[in-house]
C-alpha cells in the first residue's frame, strides 16, 4: 500500500469543508494551504459558499474541472463515507481524514471507520486518519501546510509521524524553539488504511529526510515495520521512536517462566532493538537526538574530545561521557605541546581542553585548529559560556569552518547564550552542527549516534536451517489437540524439542511400578520419579516428584507417595503416568530458556541463568523470532549472568555455542509451529566439561484456552 | 565562620579594581552594580582614576570615608593580599575575591591562597572566592548584582551556590528563558574561606529563599554539611545538588569487598541521602526540580490526577507516571458523573481525564471544578496542547484561580505554545505553578517532591549506645600498632566484633599440633583449620584453609598441608598459628557487612547477601556512620536480596532484627575507633532457626601504609 508521493507531494489539494469562519478546522487547513507558499493549487469545497477567502468554491469534488492529487477532508464524520465515495468517482488517490468521531470513540465508530477504510481500499485510494491533524511538507517545491493547528516550521533534514496530533503539535513547538527543521510531518491518527510502515516506506526514499521521528501508541503490522526498518538502515537513516502504552499487557493467562517475564512492552522493546530503531523514553529525548543526527556524520569510535572556557563545564561533560560509556580522548603528545604554545599557563591543554574564562573567538578558534589535527578523537563536543570576552557569532562561525574542513568529525556544540534567540543558532543549524542547552544532552546524544552506526553494521542474515524432524512434532501436537488439551506432559514437551535436535535427560515413561522398575534398570540408580500430567502445572507443589532414589526400596516409597499425592488432586485430572529421569548431579550450570508467543510479533526468545536470585534480579533477555547469530549472542552477552558463563574468577568458561545453539533451535522450532504458545526449558543443563547442554524440565502449551489445575 | 548577611545585603560596596575600560571585569562589576537598582552606596577603587563612570574614585579602600561592609576585589592576583590587608584596617568584614589564579592553578597558587585566606580568618574577614564570578542579591531592599559576567535575575525563591562560574551563568540562563525566579546567586569559586555549609547556613534563615541549588565538586566539611542540611529540612527547604566529579577516588590500595565496592562517590551519594538533599546528575533536573519546588505544596500522597486536552499526552504522562512509581487517582463516582455532565461524550471522564482537542478555556476551567473535588487526588498536572480553540492565558488564569482556592493541591502545568515568549508563563510562576515544556518533566518532578517530603519526615534520632567493651578493642589495637602492623589476624577481628557484642564463630587459636587437638576436644568434630596470619590477604588463596576434618587423622593431615603450604610463602610472612573453628552447617542465609572509612565522612558502612551472584549484580547498599535504626533498615530494604530476606516464594522471613543489631552495633565500632580503616565481616550467617547472627569471617585493616604479602 504505497506509495505516498502524491499525497505528500500533490500538485493539486481539494479541501473538502473549507470554511470561511475562523475558528473551524475548515478555515484552518485552508487558510494555511492558501498562505504556506504551496506550490499546486488548492480547491475549497463547500457547497455553502461561492468562495472562500477569494478563491472559487465547488459544491462538491465531482464538480472540480481538474484532476485532485490530495482531498482533504474536514467534515461532520457522518457525511465522511458520502465523500471518500465522491473521490472514488472522482478517481482521486490520496486523502486525509481530519474529521475525529471514529475508532477513539468506541464500537459505533470504529463500524463506521471499517466502512470507510473498506471503500477507500477497494477504489485504491491511499486514506491518512481518520482523527489527525494533516501533513505538512517543507520541500521548496511543494511547500504544503495541510495542518489545521500549527504553523509551518522552517525546512530541515527532521520528518515527523505521529499517531497523536498533540504530540505532532509539540514536537513543532520544540523544533521552532530549538532550530530544529521539518523536512515532512504526517499525522496518521487512526490509521484506517495508511500506517507508520507506509509512511516509513515513503521517508526512506525522501532525498529530503535524513532522519525519521515517530510516536506511536501501537505498531500496526510488526513484520512489516521491521522489514522498512531494515531498509532505512541499509540508507543510514535512523529512526527514533516513542512508543507509549509501555505497561499494557492482554488479559491472557500465563503459564511459564517466559511468560511471566516476557511483554507486549518487551516485544516492542525486541522489535526495536533488532531493525536498529532507536527507542526513547521521554518526548524531549526524541527532539534531541534527531537534532543530534542532523550532524550526519558517523562517529568512528568512542573518543571524545572536549572543548570548553570554563572548567565547571569541563567537568560536568566528562562525568557525562563515563556515565554514557564513551571515552575521553588521549592527546598525541605533539598536541598537547602545540596547545601549550597558543594557550595561557593556566589552561589545560589535555582533554578536557580548558581554554579558560578569558578566552576570546579568536583563541577558540586557534584552539580548535590545533585539537582536529589529533589521529585519537572520533568526535568533538564545544561547551562555551558567555563572558565578557566570548563573542558567540563569531565563535560559532569558526565552529562551522573546522566542520566544513573536517567533514569526517562530528561536532556537537553546546554554545550558551543570555539572549533569547540567539543569531548564532541559525549558523550551526545551517552547518549541521547541534546546539544544545546542556552539555549532557551533546553527550548523551552522541552515545545514542554511536550506538546506532555499530548497531546497524552487525551482520545480519538468518543461520542456516538445522535438519530437524517436523513431522514428530506434528504428531505430538496433533494428538495434544485430539485430546482438545493446550498443555504438553512432560514427556510431550521432550518429544518436541528432540525432534528439532535438543538433548533432554534420557527418560522413560511409566504406567505402573512394573514399567518403573523396568525404566530404572535400563537408565540406572539413582533416579528421579516425576508425576506425569498436562493437567498439573507445578508437580513439586502437588507432591508430584521425589528425587535422588537409589535403591528399589526407596522407588516403591516414592510411588506410594506419589500415588496417595495423586488421590488427592480434583477429580477428572488426567494423569499420563509417571516419569523416570536419571537423577543427574553431574556439574554445570543452570540455564532457563523459553519462548513465548506475541500477537502479531512472533516469538519472543527469553535467556537467562537459572536459580532463585537470578529471578529475582530479572536478568534475562529477550529477541523476537527469527533469531539471528548475532541475536543469540546478544542475548546472552547482556545478562549480567555472562560474566559467569564467560569464566567468572578464574572459572574456565562455559559452552556458549551450545546456548547459541539451544537458542537458534527453538527459534526455529517455534517459527515453524507458531501455534507453541509458550515454552519453558527450566532448566537447562550447560555441563561443566563443555560436552553437552541437557534439557532437565520442559513445559509447553499451545494456544487456547485450558482450565488448569 | 558566618554571618554573611553583610556581605550578602551589604550597605555599602567598595569594587576594589573598578574600571572603565570596557570588557575588563573592573568595568563590568562597578557597571552592573550601579545598574542593577542597588539600595546601598558603591565605591569604585582606583588610583589611576578621579572618577568611574560620573562616580568619584579612591586611591584605596583605606581613603573612602564611610563604613565598607563589602569589598569587591578585581585586581591581579598578586596585589590581592596587600589590599585584604588594607581591608583588616579598614576594619571590612566582608571580601568577595574574583580574581583567579590561585589553587586552581597549582601550587605556587595554592600557597597565595592560603596565606590571603590565613590573613582574612586572622582578621574575621568573612572572604569568598578567590576565582568566582561574585554575587547577586534580588531583594528588593537591596538589589545587588556584583558580578561581571551576567544580567540581573528576575527576583524569585530559588537560591543557586556555585563552585563553578560557568554553571551560574548555564543556571541564568536557564532562569532567564524558563520563567524561574532567583533570590541569591553566590559563586563560591575556590573556597579559601567561605565554603557551601557556610553559604547554606545564611540561606536557611534567608526568607527571600525557599529552595537552595547547587553545583559543587567537594564539599568541604560533610558534617558540618550535614548538621545544615538537616537544619534547612527543618525549615522544610529542599536542597538540590549538583556534584560532579563522580568517578574520583583516591590511590588508597583496597583490601576488602567493602572497600572495592565503595568510593568518594558512594560516601556523597550517602551523605546527601541521609540528609535529604536532592542530588541530581545533569544539569537540566537541577534546574527542573528547584522550579518545581517553588510549587510549595506538599503533596500528600503518590496519587495524581491528569487533565489534558490530547490523548496522547494523557497516555505518556500515564506512562511517565508508571515510570517515577506513582499512582493514578481512580475518580470517585460522583466526580465522574459531574464530568459527565459538563464533558461531550468523546471525552476522557476517568483519569488521565481527556476535554478533547475542541475543549476551550471555559471546558478547561469547568473540568478543573470538578476535579478538585475528588479526596483521592494528592496532586494535578495539567497538559494543554495548543489548538485553533485553546486561549492560553485564560487558561493559565483559571489554573492560578483554582491553585488560589484549593491551596492544599500542588498543581504543575504543561501549558504549550507556538509562540516564542509566552505571557502566560509569568502568570503561572506569579501563581506559584511550575509549567514544563514536556509532561514527563512534571512527573519526574513532582515525583522528586514527594520523595523530598517523605525522607524529612523520617525519624532521626540515634539509637542508644549499646554497652561494650572498648578497652579490649583498645588493647588490640594497641598490639597492633606496637607490632607495626595495620592488618589484625582473624582471631584479633573476632576480638574487637566480640568487644562489640558481635557473636563470632567459636574458634580457639593454636600454635602446634597438641593445641589443635585440645581445641578440637573443646569445640568437637568437623572442624575448619586455618592459617593464622596478619599478612595474608586470601588464606584461601595460599592454601591455608582446610575443611569439614572429622576426625584426628584428617587433621594431623590437614596440619601437613597447611604447614607445607606456609614454607611456600615469603620468608618473614609473619604467622601468628592456626585458627580452629567448627565447621558450621547449621542453615540461614550468608550475608556481607563492612565498613570503610572515607577521610572527612566519617565511615561507610555496606549491607548485601552474600555469595558471587550478589557481587555480579554489586546488589549492595551503604550508610554512613553513625547509623540511625532507619538507616539500617534503609540499606537492608534497598538491596534486591531484601524480598529473600523478608521471606521469598513460602520461605519463612529471616531475623531482619539481628541484621541492623549488626549493622548499629558495627557503626559504634567504627565511629569510637576511626582508625579501623576497612573491616569486612564476610560471611555473616543469619541462622535459618532466627537464633542468632553468627560472624564467620573478619578481616579488619587500621588506616596507615603496610606490606601485603
Amino acid at each position: 500500500m504505497n506509495n505516498l508521493k502524491q499525497i505528500l507531494e500533490p500538485k493539486s489539494v481539494a479541501v473538502i469543508g473549507a470554511s470561511e469562519i475562523k475558528g473551524t478546522i475548515g478555515y484552518a487547513v485552508f487558510f494555511n494551504i492558501l498562505t504556506s507558499d504551496f506550490q499546486g493549487v488548492v480547491y475549497p469545497v463547500n457547497p455553502k459558499y461561492n468562495n472562500i477567502m477569494s478563491v472559487r468554491s465547488y459544491n462538491n469534488v465531482g464538480e472540480i474541472p481538474d484532476e485532485i492529487d490530495l482531498a482533504i477532508l474536514c467534515i461532520p464524520k457522518n457525511a465522511v463515507k458520502e465523500v471518500i465515495e465522491q473521490c472514488a468517482l472522482k478517481n482521486i488517490k490520496g486523502a486525509v481524514v481530519i474529521t475525529a468521531g471514529f475508532k477513539e470513540t468506541g464500537n459505533e465508530g470504529k463500524k463506521l471507520e471499517d466502512e470507510i477504510a473498506a471503500i477507500a481500499r477497494e477504489h485504491n485510494i491511499l486514506l491518512i486518519g481518520p482523527n489527525c491533524l494533516g501533513l505538512v511538507n517543507t520541500a521548496v517545491n511543494c511547500s504544503l501546510n495541510a495542518t489545521f493547528a500549527i504553523g509551518m516550521p522552517h525546512k530541515g533534514k527532521v520528518a515527523l509521524v505521529s499517531q497523536s496530533g498533540a504530540v505532532g503539535i509539540a514536537a513543532l513547538d520544540y523544533a521552532q524553539q530549538h532550530e530544529l527543521g521539518i523536512s515532512k510531518f504526517i499525522s496518521i491518527g487512526n490509521k484506517a488504511v495508511v500506517d507508520e510502515s507506509d509512511v516509513l516506506e515513503y521517508l526512506i526514499d525522501d532525498n529530503d529526510t535524513t532522519v525519521i521521528t515517530m510516536y506511536v501508541e501501537d505498531i500496526t503490522r510488526p513484520t512489516r515495520f521491521f522489514e522498512m526498518a531494515k531498509k532505512a538502515n541499509a540508507k543510514q537513516k535512523p529512526i527514533i521512536v516513542i512508543k507509549t502504552g509501555r505497561s499494557i499487557r492482554g488479559a491472557q493467562a500465563i503459564h511459564s517462566h517466559t511468560g511471566a517475564l516476557s511483554s507486549s512492552d518487551t516485544a516492542y522493546d525486541s522489535l526495536f532493538a533488532q531493525c536498529g530503531v532507536i527507542r526513547v523514553t521521554e518526548l524531549s529525548e526524541l527532539f534531541e537526538y534527531a537534532k543530534g543526527f542532523t550532524c550526519r556524520v558517523e562517529p568512528k569510535g568512542k573518543r571524545v574530545v572536549i572543548l570548553t572556557n570554563a572548567g565547571g563545564m569541563g567537568i560536568i561533560t566528562t562525568d557525562a561521557i563515563e556515565r554514557n560509556h564513551l571515552e575521553m580522548t588521549s592527546f598525541e603528545e605533539s598536541i598537547s605541546k602545540e596547545l601549550k604554545r597558543v594557550l595561557p599557563a593556566e589552561a589545560n591543554i589535555h582533554n578536557p581542553v580548558d581554554v579558560i574564562g578569558d578566552a576570546d573567538a579568536k583563541r577558540i578558534a586557534d584552539t580548535l585548529a590545533i585539537i582536529v589535527k589529533d589521529k585519537n578523537m572520533d568526535a568533538l563536543i564545544v561547551s562555551i559560556v558567555p563572558t565578557i570576552k566570548t563573542n558567540m557569532d563569531e565563535i560559532a562561525l569558526s565552529l562551522c569552518k573546522i566542520a566544513k574542513e573536517n567533514p569526517q568529525i562530528p561536532i556537537l556544540s553546546n554554545l550558551m547564550s543570555l539572549e533569547p534567540e540567539p543569531a548564532f543558532e541559525k549558523v550551526l543549524e545551517q552547518a549541521n552542527i547541534p546546539n544544545f542547552s546542556f552539555p549532557e544532552i551533546n553527550v548523551r546524544t552522541l552515545s545514542v549516534m554511536i550506538n546506532y552506526y555499530e548497531s546497524i553494521k552487525q551482520t545480519e542474515e538468518l543461520p542456516a536451517r538445522y535438519p530437524v524432524n517436523e513431522e514428530q512434532v506434528k504428531a505430538v501436537l496433533q494428538l495434544v489437540r485430539k485430546e482438545k488439551r493446550i498443555r504438553l506432559s512432560e514427556a510431550e514437551g521432550y518429544k518436541i524439542l528432540e525432534a528439532y535436535g535438543f538433548k533432554a535427560l534420557d527418560y522413560r515413561v511409566a504406567k505402573n511400578m512394573e514399567d518403573i522398575l523396568a525404566a530404572t534398570s535400563q537408565i540406572g540408580y539413582p533416579i528421579v520419579m516425576k508425576i506425569l500430567s498436562s493437567d498439573i502445572l507445578h508437580k513439586v507443589d502437588v507432591g508430584g516428584v521425589q528425587i535422588n532414589l537409589k535403591n528399589e526400596d526407596d522407588v516403591k516409597k516414592a510411588f506410594t507417595t506419589i500415588s496417595d499425592n495423586i488421590k488427592k488432586l480434583k477429580t477428572g485430572t488426567n494423569i499420563q503416568g509417571f516419569l523416570i529421569q536419571k537423577f543427574f548431579t553431574g556439574s554445570g550450570i543452570e540455564v532457563i530458556i523459553g519462548a513465548n508467543a506475541i500477537k502479531g510479533f512472533g516469538s519472543l526468545i527469553m535467556f537467562g541463568l537459572g536459580g532463585t536470585l537470578v529471578e529475582l534480579f530479572k536478568d534475562v533477555s529477550f529477541r523476537l523470532t527469527p533469531l539471528t547469530k548475532q541475536d543469540a549472542l546478544n542475548m546472552i552477552m547482556e545478562t549480567k549472568g555472562y560474566q559467569i558463563l564467560k569464566g567468572y574468577r578464574g572459572h574456565a568458561p562455559y559452552n556458549m555455542e551450545g546456548i547459541v545453539d539451544c537458542l537458534l533451535r527453538l527459534s526455529q522450532l517455534v517459527t515453524d509451529f507458531p501455534e507453541i504458545q509458550e515454552l519453558d526449558m527450566n532448566p537447562v543443563k550447560v555441563l561443566e566439561d563443555g560436552t553437552s547442554v541437557v534439557v532437565m524440565d520442559a513445559k509447553a502449551i499451545l494456544s487456547g484456552e485450558q482450565q488448569i489445575v
